[in-house]
């Protein structure tokens, strides 16, 4: 059964207060939503997303074939999270570049796109603008929150920001904050971008180019760490692209490596937006909800009441299982109901994204526990 | 006791065939040699660079303080290869930018510099040019030859292509080829300093400029991939350069490990040279023994006669300990003599250059052996 997916849009006239101290007035959030609100509004589902992602979750668009929504394999009707069953919303979240307010947007103030003006957003600010386009679809609780990687850390937040509002939580890959190394990847692809001479500060719009060298290698690093080492030996090892041969270059393609990045980062230049890519991969940096607490977790996570469901993947370097065993460890502390999964996968860090039996059984096992409380 | 290195060069008119079919005629090598060849010329160590080195292994320049060459704290007077007993040689790669004749020098085609034209050379046509120097020296055979990384690469080449000249090869750190994410990180490093638009298609000296943004962003990622993650967090961890408070930037330095990374690519964006890093991150990607025998690297390494030490470093993820146990094993294969540790040290690929007691204690024990055989 196909499930057609309707991009819609909400605005929002009163300004949201972000955690930089700046706010955010007259904004537009894109979403989508699957299945039906059950009668007592107890089945919705938010979806949040990560770095290179949107409100597009699952389904196609119609007459558009290839549409399919980045979780399309884990969300639709009998899929691990049941569209027949749960009423499921993806939203796109502010400061992204597929149809919530961004920074190629106007700035209110100048008419001109915010560029590298945009406020700095977090992730308690998308959850914050998130829980408000609920208020506005008449959702007053969640049955569960769901993401992978940053999508993840938003799951949690929501646990903290608004434990009222949230049965269940469901963090894929991810990981209660960044380690120096994950901070210092990022930090690497955006001087790629910010050193760009086509970046112009953040205000390329208005020269009429795209920092696409920046953006390439942003994504190639970024590219490599969703891989596991493994993957990429068994996908591209070190065969040649022209056979057996080497060409005794510096600059050409010689191993299908290095054709496979160049590939992935020159689409990614072809759409994605610069100052998005500062922006998210500040928002990850920034998170940590332990921070405020003398850096424990436990202490972090005692105001959660949710129930969680935390996946993890063997192969995953970027936010290895030792990740999710430190917020399954926290949540233990305060005697919080935790399932903890550790899958088997090769695919490292994307392996969230990906078709996965015992990964999917895990979830599509945890949804229908969910469905039995609210059904029963 | 202080090592007084003194550098020196030696020019080489015939022509070198390289493995790419080209040749090179009139170059020089850059070199030194600490201690003094015996009367049987049998206590001659060759140490070999890798990435961002020169011939400038131990010893400090006189009247220069910090000029301390790049293993210092291996070699010298008393030290594991103790130049009290052995004649050590370091010398500088072809294509190198530290005195050996390298893109930046003089074309004799055109009196222009090569840059980008420099001709390809391998880890092969190295150990050729080294044993070319070991002739002008009077080295026929070599008590032990020596190096980290690819340094190791080197070695364990040495030990292939001219198996009568090596007794014994001491490969640190090291692998028998470049897995497909070793070279995707080499080929996002290229990437970002071809595309940098200083770099003027390799010819950037006759335009007066230095492609520094791509430099900096290859030393980048190179630190990353050299540091290991606990190390990083012990170092840096979430650390802020400003104290306890965020200060919602996307541009700016917040974390210390921002500030670290920064530091290091500028540094190394004011000295090295691009085509250089282009030239030798290509020779890594290319060397393969195990290539031209159908992958197997038991029968590449059937030919090798040296007694071998392997030295790996438990956190190293660049080169980790399984791929100096596939250099054992394949040599074990082929009942040669290897002594194997791993060491348990937190700094990743640096460990190798690092003081760490029980390393130093592997290599000079294993170098008390080597003496004890000439010196019986």
């Amino acid at each position: 059964m196909t499930l057609n997916a309707v991009p819609q849009s909400m605005h929002f006239d009163a300004p949201l207060a972000l955690q930089s101290g700046a706010s955010m007035a007259g904004y537009d959030l894109a979403y989508e939503t699957y299945g039906r609100l059950n009668a007592d509004r107890s089945n919705a589902v938010l979806v949040c997303h990560a770095l290179n992602a949107s409100h597009h979750v699952a389904g196609v668009y119609e007459g558009q074939p290839g549409s399919e929504g980045w979780w399309d394999t884990m969300i639709g009707p009998g899929k691990p999270l049941d569209t027949e069953r749960f009423f499921v919303i993806g939203v796109n979240n502010l400061g992204s570049c597929f149809g919530s307010t961004g920074p190629m947007h106007a700035n209110p103030a100048t008419g001109r796109p915010w560029g590298a003006d945009f406020p700095v957003v977090t992730v308690e600010d998308w959850v914050d603008a998130q829980a408000r386009l609920l208020d506005a679809l008449g959702i007053a609780s969640l049955a569960a929150v769901m993401g992978g990687s940053l999508g993840g850390m938003q799951a949690l937040s929501w646990t903290l920001q608004y434990p009222r509002r949230v049965r269940h939580a469901a963090v894929i890959a991810s990981a209660p904050n960044l380690t120096a190394e994950n901070i210092a990847f990022n930090e690497v692809a955006r001087r790629a971008i910010v050193t760009d001479p086509d970046f112009h500060g953040g205000h390329f719009y208005r020269h009429g180019v795209v920092p696409k060298r920046g953006l390439r290698i942003a994504r190639m690093i970024g590219h490599i760490t969703y891989l596991s080492d493994d993957v990429m030996n068994e996908k591209f090892g070190r065969q040649l692209r022209d056979g057996i041969d080497l060409r005794y270059t510096t600059q050409d393609i010689e191993f299908q490596i290095e054709s496979y990045l160049r590939y992935q980062g020159d689409k990614f230049s072809e759409y994605f937006d610069a100052n998005t890519y500062l922006l998210i991969t500040r928002a990850l940096d920034y998170f940590d909800p332990a921070r405020a607490h003398g850096g424990s977790l436990a202490k972090a996570l005692a105001t959660a009441t949710a129930d969680f469901l935390l996946v993890s993947f063997t192969t995953d370097w970027r936010f290895p299982p030792a990740r999710s065993r430190e917020i399954a460890k926290a949540l233990l502390d305060n005697r919080r109901r935790v399932s903890y999964a550790e899958i088997d996968a090769p695919h490292g860090h994307d392996a969230f994204l990906l078709e996965d039996a015992r990964y999917l059984a895990v979830v599509r096992a945890y949804f229908d526990r969910i469905a039995a409380e609210f059904s029963a």
